[in-house]
């Protein structure tokens, strides 16, 4: 697998863990808890990706920076989105779009 | 161009504009204010990501989240850091890591 | 005036702004683009006031965090609530609320 | 006690808690555990209110601003600052401060 199918890859990980119990999977127990908790933890890895910034320390910067896209991933699954729907809208603000050629898997 | 080369083409040209000149490119005005301008604009975004979820429009949230991401690569590049190192991180958390044949492209 | 009396006064200094026109008072800008433009300015600012706060500038630690709770001001005059209804609050847990004298002014 | 005593009254609370035993005391707790925790939370809150401010429940938007002006206040005792110092700056701002007759109660 290329690196960069990693997206994707978590996208149906998350996906699948939609149907799991919440008492055996992390994913399985924000959904449970619903949209609110969601977002109260993408706040909370925003705030934890700064103070990592501020901390000049590379390698927590990375792991906060992982949380916050993870969160960001069960957001997108929960509003029945798909990553790809950021990275073409990604691609077509910088002219790549014209290059992409995935179709998007999810209608807006 | 695959859509999921999309993070490192940015990469890409995030890196390139770090020479820009301030005037011509959003990008390099972000660079010349520094860090803490960045680290504001991440913030930012991530509020208004929360608000668009909060709002149910899918394409609003699409919009604030590429928003989002693009300001965690200027952040990556500020320190020398590349989206890979997310990646990375975020495969190895889910055991995808076995199978991630590219080499990180930044020291930590 | 004593200083005590600051979030009051301010309260109704941005209640009074509400009917501004929204060219010659921030406050009157702000309402006039609704509540997700104030909510917005909220999250900016606590992202600031982090920002600030790992700079170990104390000024600007108080600059940032006057700004925050200045939007909170406008965020709560917006829901048509007061800033003592946060105070009463607060007294509340801190088991002060046997002392408050004041009735609330805004109806939840 | 006036409600408007309030944050002065808790502030000193607050102070009095940073002696504590971190087991006994959440305020000891979060001292115990540095800045960077007492900033996640500031940040987590900042995410809850405006999440609360979206779901139209007054009740659960006083909540939570009670919690991250708390938090503030925290910080501001974290960094040796009174939360006099932010209301000072707000006074000043709003061309009341010629009438604020309490001195700051610590430097800068």
């Amino acid at each position: 697998m290329n690196e960069n199918d990693v997206l994707s890859r978590l996208a149906e990980i998350v996906e699948s863990r939609k149907q799991a119990d919440p008492k055996d999977s992390y994913v399985a127990s924000l959904y449970a808890k619903g949209l609110d908790k969601i977002l109260k933890k993408v706040g909370e890895e925003a705030a934890e990706t700064l103070i990592a910034a501020k901390n000049s320390d590379k390698a927590e910067l990375v792991y906060e920076m992982a949380d916050l896209w993870f969160h960001c991933l069960v957001l997108l699954a929960q509003k029945g989105l798909h990553p790809d729907d950021v990275l073409k809208e990604l691609a077509r603000r910088e002219g790549l779009s014209g290059h992409v050629e995935k179709a998007g898997r999810s209608e807006r």
